[in-house]
């Protein structure tokens, strides 16, 4: 099965005309019909909240467009929060869910009034003295609403990619969440929220359903516990795409109304059917809508035959560095026969700078300005933003392909200035 | 055995009150000193040659330092050729080694004079065109000197981090070889170099020795079936360093020894006494004498013990791409016993953000300004090229402890505004 690109070959090259490859282009039409997808799945559920996972496309004319259907922002970092920010997105719009914190992230989430999930039960106490005026807080005091990120520990398996909980820094164990709760009371809070990240990349529907037992169980003894009801449960992000053209993307409708029934039969009775179900979906937002565009170069035939691009692992590490699988078309032959077979690489002195390997394609041509364009599909999460500048390599630059029809670039290429940017002159 | 680091606690607490934590800090002494050790043992070649692999720490401070040693460049890129320049290094001191090449990068590596190292026998032709004044050459016509990269398939193993050289992507087959030169020579060239590549971080010193070998062996073979003499052999790179306390570092004078053996035993009675011995040397250069100097800011006990630096793998990603072993020390509790067992981690949403794993250290103690500084040792190399800004981390500075004490910055940290450098506004 072949996967589709948004524009045929002969709007591919005029727009390479504008802008030289290796480029990143987003699909906006696709990404809001998928945002509109998720929400209406989601809807069965009272205050349903998606917070995009900003690391996963930190571009704010993506995000704005995800605000514009309603999703919220996962934030991680200061820069991620002044991204949420500058998109247009504020309070509690933004879950600030980080480990391993400075005080001055809190600092600035707690100015947008985003909601903080802490990920220690000793941030607690952190997070009062960042707060603090004598640590420079505009607004002392522990905000209204706090989470907790949970950590099952052995009582969940995380999926392959994540790996086992207990050997993950994240979050706080059992205990602590009642430990930490019982604090919160104790110093007034009334607000609260739960929240865990188990797996990354699961396309399996039943996973992030055992998830949500495992937290609606959690929730109601927590109710027994701690005398709170929870305002919200976070499932956390995690979903998966299908990066290879057999695999089946998750049946969002399926999700959300199995979710529902667990809802129903866990939570409603237990009086706690106002709980506000929270994701923080990121790949599977953008994942798909995305692609790196780039043009085939070199060709070389030793002990196997390579493609060489103009793009490298310095625009696009997964192949690299989890050795993922993207799917590749050329355009204009995506009904050809795939004839040959292609080691597809970089250009970094790196022999696993390879974006494909041994893979069946139709015949390439190369050339710097001759070439064929060749597309690497499901690029639009944890693409761009993994890039680094290794061997000198400069990061390349993102484009919309917007509602109408018409390509805006909204992240310019890197340049020689910006690699040295930050060079101390001596002379 | 424990490593050192050449500031004790007061002196690096002073440092962290005028560069705040994380940075880099490298040694020039020791740099100076291991150069200086390099250069007197290679004195029994005629014409011996390091070129400093660029990519390990492109910074022109320390580019320079490495020049007044001696040393020329290993270029990889358009960016490290530029870094070369600006450090001084010009003509053939510069080796430029790159696979999957712009023509861009071949015109800036002639205009330069550097030594051009090709990756594969099509780049003959491809070289020429776009040296050409049509391609925009300022001067036309192939240099006057041409290495060619070889790979040596199945008649070497790669080893175990640079893997087999039949999966490779680099250089020219054993047949390539003998008919790229012959093609040179029909185009009336008359210098001529070879090189290789096929280690990374190997501390065997017979491995490099057989890759000499391989080399003189070809050397002879090419005299033979191409009537030239080689005017340099290339060994490369791939010089380890001890990065366990228990490893023993490469003894440079036995293998310059021992490498004179062969040449002496090979190339000599081949009439080949001239061959000037080139190497790439990169991480043995300048990776034991750079540290990455952090301060603990969180402690955490969930299932295991963590310790959370205020760096992560946007700094240093060796760990988590390899899952690399770095030696830890904590300033002032050097000779403390090792009583506790951490995971020592940054602050990234990805779980392999661990300095260590399960690590043997002295009790630390946390808190933004008065936790202990935990200082990561042997990342001279490879160590801030490769970092990213993946969850808007911004990557950290670079200081150079000079030969007189005094401590210079030669790279400042990132900033919200360089990270921001590429965001097309759009209001």
């Amino acid at each position: 099965m072949s996967k589709i690109f948004p524009l045929n070959k002969q709007q591919l090259e005029a727009l390479c005309e504008r802008f030289p490859t290796p480029f990143y282009l987003y699909d906006e039409n696709a990404i809001r019909i998928n945002a509109r997808e998720i929400q209406k799945a989601f809807s069965l559920f009272p205050n349903f909240c998606q917070h995009f996972a900003v690391k996963a496309l930190p571009n704010p004319a993506i995000l704005s467009i995800l605000h514009e259907e309603g999703f919220g922002m996962d934030c991680s970092s200061l820069p991620e929060l002044l991204l949420a920010e500058k998109s247009g997105v504020s309070g509690e719009e933004i879950m600030f869910t980080s480990n391993n914190t400075p005080s001055e992230e809190f600092r600035k989430a707690k100015e947008l009034g985003a909601i903080i999930n802490l990920d220690d039960i000793t941030h607690i106490e952190f997070l009062e003295k960042s707060l603090s005026k004598e640590a420079g807080g505009a607004s002392p005091g522990l905000p209204a609403i706090i989470a907790f990120r949970y950590n099952p520990g052995s009582l969940k398996m995380g999926n392959g990619i994540i790996g086992n909980p207990v050997e993950a820094k994240y979050g706080f164990t059992r205990e602590q969440i009642i430990e930490g709760y019982k604090l919160l009371v104790s110093k007034g809070l009334k607000r609260f929220g739960l929240h865990t990240m188990v797996a990354s990349n699961e396309l399996n529907a039943d996973y992030h359903l055992e998830t949500g037992k495992l937290l609606f169980e959690f929730a109601v003894e927590i109710k027994q516990k701690c005398g709170i009801e929870l305002e919200f449960v976070n499932l956390g992000g995690g979903v998966g795409i299908p990066y290879k053209p057999d695999q089946k993307p998750i049946d969002y409708h399926y999700l959300a109304q199995e979710l529902k029934k667990l809802y129903d039969h866990i939570l409603v009775p237990a009086g706690l059917g106002n709980v506000a179900i929270h994701t923080e979906w990121g790949r599977v937002i953008t994942g798909p809508y995305g692609y790196l565009v780039t043009r085939a170069i070199h060709k070389k035939e030793i002990y196997r035959n390579y493609i060489g691009l103009d793009a490298s692992m310095a625009d696009l590490m997964r192949p690299a560095l989890y050795g993922a699988y993207h799917y590749i078309s050329v355009a204009g032959k995506e009904d050809d026969p795939c004839t040959e077979t292609y080691d597809v690489v970089g250009s970094l002195c790196e022999n696993n700078d390879k974006f494909a390997l041994q893979r069946q394609l139709p015949k390439i041509e190369v050339g710097e300005k001759t070439g064929d364009l060749v597309i690497i599909h499901d690029v639009g999460a944890h693409g761009r933003a993994m890039g680094f500048n290794y061997n000198g390599k400069l990061r390349c630059g993102e484009l919309l392909l917007q509602k109408d029809g018409t390509v805006l670039q909204i992240r310019r290429p890197e340049t020689i200035d910006d690699y040295f940017a930050t060079l101390i002159k001596t002379e």
